[in-house]
This record gives C-alpha cells, sequence and structure tokens, in this order.
C-alpha cells in the first residue's frame, strides 16, 4: 500500500491489518506517555484546501504521536490564492522532502491526481462528495469493536447522501466486511444512479426511515449542511427531523446495543436528537478515538520503514 | 489541583509552589537548551474561540519547552462555525485523548463548564469578562520578583475595570497575597456592584488616579479597547489620557522603583505614555517572560506524573 | 554572522561556507530519517505579517529537522490587528525566550529596525520591495550546484523588476559571485534610478529579451502580480506574454543545459509558458528542495553553539 486514496484501494486482509494496527494504537493513546518513536524523522504535510479542524487535528495528533513532524498548510493564505495551480502548489511542497501528504480538497479526485504527481505517500482526507477512506476506516473499526464482526449485520445509513462522501466510502467498506447495508435518504438527497450503483454493489436503498430501523445492527446518521435547506432539498428542517431524524421515538424503535454513528459535527435536534446522541448505545466519541487510532495505523503502515511495517 | 479555572482555585499554598516551579522555569529559560522532558507523550490543546496570538505562544511555548506535543486550534474554521454545540466541540477534542486543554472563549463560565465535561485538565486562558487566572499569576509573580513580598504593599490596578477580566483575577489574587489594592477608574468604566464585592474582599476604589498613585508601592495599567470609545464610556481618547493615563507628568510622581505593569497589548500614548511604558521601571517585559516560566509551571503542576508534581 | 537580514551581510566566503552547510542539509533531505540534534532546545518563531505558505513552510521544516522548536505567527488576528506596534510586537515575542526570529513584513528594512531591537538572531524572510536574502542564496546555490561556479556566467533576470525583492537580493548575490547578470523589463516595471546602481554594481539592464537569452547561461523567471495589470504597467496580460514571457519560442532559443529559475507562486501562461516551466532543464524544483537546505545551513550558523558552528 503506497497510499489511501479510496476503499478501493484497500482488501479485506490489508483492512484488518490496519484494525490490528489500530488496536495497538487505541492502547497506546490510553497510556500516560502516548509516543512512539515510529516515523522519527519522516515528515508528514496536512494539505487543507478545505477547512476541517477536526480531521486536521486527528492527522496532526496522529503524527506527533509517532514522532513526525507534521506541518499544517491551509489552503487560505496559500500560494492557490495567488493563481497557482494545484500541481504546482503540490508538487513545490514535496519537493522539500516530504513523506507523507495529507490532503483535502473540494474536487472529487484531487487525492487520486495528486497521488500520479508526487512520490510522497498520499492520504485522500475527503475529496470533494466523492471519498474520504480515513472515515470510512474508523466507522467499520468503531463498529466490529462493539459487534464483533460486521459479517452479516445490517448497518443503515440516512441521511444526505447525495452531499456526502462519508456514505459513498462506508457503503463500500462495510460491503466489503460483509455487512447488509441499507441507505436511507429522502428523495430529493438521493443520488442520481444509485439504483444500478445499489444493485451491482448489493445494497439496499429506502425513502422509509421507519421501516429500517427495526432491523438494524447499527445506525450511522449523516449531517445534514444546514445550506441545503434554502436550497430546496427540503423544505424546513422541523420536516427533516420528522422524515429523517433519529428522533426520541426512533430511538426507542432500536435495540438498546444498536450502536449510534455520527461523524461529526452533529446538528443536534436536526437529523439527531440529543436523547441519541448521549444514549448509552451512541458511540460518536468511539468514533473520535478510534479515527486517531486508525490514523495513526495508516500512517504507520504508510510510512514506517519496510523492515517494521506489517 | 486538576484545572485552573479561577484564581479562587488557589490558595497561596499553592500560589507559593507554583512560583517556586516557575523560578526553576524561569532559570530553563536563560538557558541555551530550552527543553525539559516532564510532560514527554503529553499532549496540550490550545482551543481558542478569540484570538490571542500572545497567551496562545506563551502556552504553545511553555508546553514545547515542557517536550509536551501542542496542537493548536482556532475556532475560526473549527465546527463551531458549522452550528456544533461548545460541548459537543470539546468533548470531540478531549476523545482524541488530550491530557491539557487550554481554553479562551468570550463566555463568562466557559471553562468552568468545559471542565465539568471532560477528563483533561482545564486551564482557563481568559472566558469573557471574568477570569484569566495565568495572567493574575505572572503579575503577582513579576512584582513578588521586585518588591520580595506583595504583604501589605499597596497596588493600584487603573483603567477601563469593567470590561477587564484581569482586573478580576489580580484582585483577588493580589489580596490572597496581602496586597493592599486600589482599583481606579472612570464612572463609566467602574463595574456596577462593586461596592460591597471591594467591601468584603477588602479592596478600594477611587475615580481620582492622581490621589491614589502618590502611595502606590506597584502600578498596573489596563489597556483601553478602542472600541469602547464610540460607545459613551468616555468622550475622546485624550481626555482618558489626561484623566487617567499613566502619563510622563504622572510617571514623575511614582517613586523610581515602583514597578509598571500593563497585560498587553499597550495603546501607547491613550492609557500609558512612551515614557512610562520604556521607564527603567517598568516590567512590561518581564511579564511576558514571567508569563511564560508560569504557564510552564501550571502545566507542570497540573501534568505532570504524581510521583513528579509537588 | 548574528543575522541575515540583507545580502550585503554577506561575504563571498560567508557565502561558500553556507552552501557547503546547505550540501550537507541537502543529503539529510534525502535520508529516510531527517533529523539532526543540532537545535535542540532552541526557539525559532516564523512572524509573518504577510502571508508566504512556501517561505513559512520552508523555514517550520528547516527548524524541525533541525530540533529546534518552532512557533508560527500570523500578524492576522495579532495583537498588531489591536493597534500595538511593530516594537512592541516583536519585543514581547522576543521576551519569551526566543533564539531566531524569523520575520516577513510588508515594510521595507523593517527586518533591520526589528534586529536593532531585540537579542535573538533576525532572519529576513521578505521585507517589502526591499529584500529576500534566503531566496538570493537558494538562487544562487541552485545554479552553482548546475553550473560548477557562477564565475563569468551570464545570468537573465527577466520580468517585474519594480516591484520585486527577489531581483534586488539576486543582482547583489550573484555579483559577488562572479556572475555577469542582466535584468530584463519593460519600461514601466524598470525601477526607476536603476541606471546608475546597475553602473557602479557593474550588472546590465536591457528592455529586449530576446537580444537577452541567446547569451544567457541560466535564465530567472519573475512573478508578475496580476494586480499589476490594471494599474497600467503593461495592458494585458497577452502583451505581457508577448514582449516578456519566456515562451516556447524563447524556450528554444535557449541552450538544452541553460537552467531556468522561478521563485515560485508561477503565473503559467502568463511569464512562463509551460513548456519552458517542466522542461528538462528548468530547475524550478530544485530551487524549492534546495532552499530548504540553505534555510537549514541558515539556522544552523546563526543558532547553533559556537563551538559546532563552522
Amino acid at each position: 500500500m503506497k497510499n489511501l486514496l479510496s476503499v478501493d484501494d484497500l482488501d479485506v486482509g490489508t483492512v484488518q491489518q490496519i484494525f490490528a494496527t489500530a488496536a495497538d494504537m487505541h492502547d497506546v493513546q490510553r497510556r500516560e506517555v502516548k509516543k512512539l518513536p515510529a516515523l522519527r524523522g519522516r515528515t508528514v504535510v496536512n494539505l487543507f484546501f478545505e477547512d476541517s479542524t477536526r480531521t486536521r487535528s486527528s492527522f496532526e495528533i496522529a503524527g506527533k504521536w509517532l514522532s513526525a513532524d507534521v506541518i499544517n498548510i491551509s489552503a487560505k493564505g496559500s500560494s492557490t490564492s495567488k493563481g497557482e495551480s494545484l500541481r504546482d502548489t503540490v508538487m513545490t511542497v514535496c519537493a522539500m522532502g516530504v513523506d507523507g501528504l495529507v490532503i483535502r480538497h473540494s474536487a472529487s479526485g484531487a487525492a487520486h491526481q495528486v497521488s500520479q504527481w508526487v512520490d510522497a505517500a498520499v492520504v485522500n482526507a475527503g475529496d470533494g462528495m466523492h471519498e474520504h477512506p480515513t472515515q470510512a476506516l474508523l466507522d467499520a473499526y468503531t463498529l466490529q469493536q462493539r459487534l464483533g464482526s460486521l459479517e452479516g449485520r445490517h448497518v443503515a445509513i440516512v441521511g444526505d447522501l447525495t452531499h456526502s462522501r462519508v456514505f459513498r466510502s462506508n457503503v463500500k467498506l462495510l460491503g466489503m466486511l460483509g455487512a447488509e447495508v441499507t441507505v436511507v435518504a429522502p428523495p430529493t438527497l438521493m443520488p442520481s444512479g444509485i439504483g444500478p450503483w445499489a444493485e451491482s454493489a448489493g445494497f439496499h436503498t429506502s425513502y422509509d426511515v421507519d421501516e429500517v430501523l427495526p432491523t438494524a445492527d447499527a445506525v450511522m446518521m449523516l449531517r445534514v449542511q444546514r445550506e441545503r435547506m434554502s436550497g430546496g432539498y427540503f423544505p424546513t428542517s422541523r420536516e427533516y427531523t420528522v422524515g429523517y431524524g433519529l428522533t426520541r421515538d426512533r430511538l426507542a424503535v432500536l435495540g438498546p446495543d444498536v450502536p449510534i454513528c455520527h461523524p461529526g459535527p452533529m446538528n443536534r435536534g436536526l437529523e439527531i436528537a440529543a436523547d441519541a446522541a448521549d444514549a448509552a448505545q451512541s458511540v460518536i466519541l468511539d468514533q473520535v478515538s478510534s479515527g486517531l487510532a486508525v490514523r495513526m495505523a495508516v500512517l504507520y503502515h504508510l510510512l514506517a520503514g519496510e523492515e517494521t511495517s506489517a
């Protein structure tokens, strides 16, 4: 594995290797001295063309705990605002001797394109509405920790599918790990052309969250971007909540051991009620700590010397 | 001591312990190799919802010199701008395995509230118009270095009291350390209800800086926020200077050993004349270097292992 | 050498010493473990009053690879936006115990002034339209690597000379190293008063790029700031390209071993054609990696203990 651009780069064996390393990293996270020498003298650049404090910080801490030098570059105030091309920006950054490039960009396919230009290992930290593979890995890792195995488990992914790279990466990875996935959205937020994809990939689609939840072994709520509301995707936030939110009533329908996921940041009261977000079965904060462990594992596998990497 | 939220969390013994550690740290600061291994493998997050380069940098350097991993998170571009609640932002940050959280927020009481949610040690780096305990510690440390002891010394605090968290933290700590404090402000910038507080806490109030300065053993000038001027708090900057500024004339009234403090950033020519700011008796830059030493001491006491912390 | 403010601070011996150290650093850059202990316990502050991701990152990585603690301070959101003077900002930063101050400022002479206030070693990372000495060093280092020696070599510098600190620093350093320099610009972008300077410093000026290129041993294209276009400096970008761009036709005139430099960020299609930027003889990315090596060398010479510095 040279890069992590898409869930398509992974197979079950690699995923389970990453998860095994992540479990070790998770233990490090619980120690008082959270520091491993694995990436000492390696340099990781977080190159973020879109803001994401959460993901950027997670990669930054992951790199630092592995003793890498981590440099944050935000496209705000960067050369791209002076008219430089993406290629020139990336080539310039990498010419300094960067080993790992963690990139977020608003254009689908940006990370893939970047990986063809540079020698550094590239991690896609979100490209447009396309993919966000470490989010999928941390979600699956979190669920596997809770459910033992994903084989044959029914996972419901609910919300704004059209604009969600989280959904796109998740549906692939969960399928690869043997889960039965149903994706649920209002018609206006169901991606066009999802039918053939669902058929070939073997997942289900639904407009009716209440039909899906009773059989779910895990529920993943997606964030609603409030700016969609004025875009005519749905009339009011109240109607979205009534139709697709994980409300207190819907929480009661779930089994008490059904984990509830959300990639954050949450709109409490919109796509998820406070009762659901804070329920004992919520794994939303576990996702965050798993995210760090998974990112440490990914950086480790991509950047540690051959003699040490599994 | 688990957190440092308010001067109320401190007693004289703890303060003197912090000062003793700060004196050791001050020595480190003068070395060529400014690095202690004390917090290796600990992670400190600077979570700043308001800009403050000065305070943020001071905590960042303090953490790094103690070998901690330091992560800066600015609320600009963070999830809070996407509608996330303060609680969710903080819980998310801490779920990554953060040991210390240094927080600045515009809401009074924010740090206290945060400390009830998280396991990490919380340091209040300024909450609204409420408290800024490390500023009070560094001010008192600076004065104690100069005056030997604060017991019975007369400290004048002059300026915009209404909007000053520096004043609120200072008046408590200086009182605890035995100083006699007089706070001076124009009537429009004297906090309402200060009378009963002054009486119970044992400090004095005055509208007349010229009456107070001749007996002062130390003077603390507060920053005027220029935006107050259009708010009707005082008519013009010239009138403020004439009435309450530490002008060249007032400097002449002070004894030559009376230390002059200012928390910065200064408005030269408004609340403090250049002659006063740059006088031999000015300790304004000492406050900055003491600030670093005090913050190192605070992080050390909060985060170093039990076997090592005093 | 206490500071690096201007090429005028350098002599040939010092430059060659820096280049020798840079060559060693260049080797480090190619290692898997890119880390030297030389500046452990030293603190470097990048104090940038103007945005420059490229230069800031280069200094940040340079400092970190030498094991220094590196703190980035952007003037956006800093105390200067609260009305603090440059002197107070700088004195405050340095009072924390900073060893090296890398400063970029829009005012010509800012770095020089700052160096008179502080004990820290000051590196000028660009001051207005005045100087950018590490850029000149990295350009000369890159060319010397390619050409063996600059003695008697003809270097053409082409573009917006009026607004270029890169040109001002380069013309001095290249001259010092024995190169014969011709600077080329349209009349509107030729600095007033350049005649006497050229005469005393011994470089040539020209309005005609096509006359100069055939004898050039190296070509340095300068960035056009697009905002100049509306300033009446030249009518349209097309006309600039036709008159002064390194087009495909002009590339054909250059010998195949003539290195092509550009300080970046490039406006492809304006001052440089893609064919030229990406030609085998382009050293634009070498400049970036040399830049890191040169900055490591500069920080090393300024900040490493006397016993170790060459």
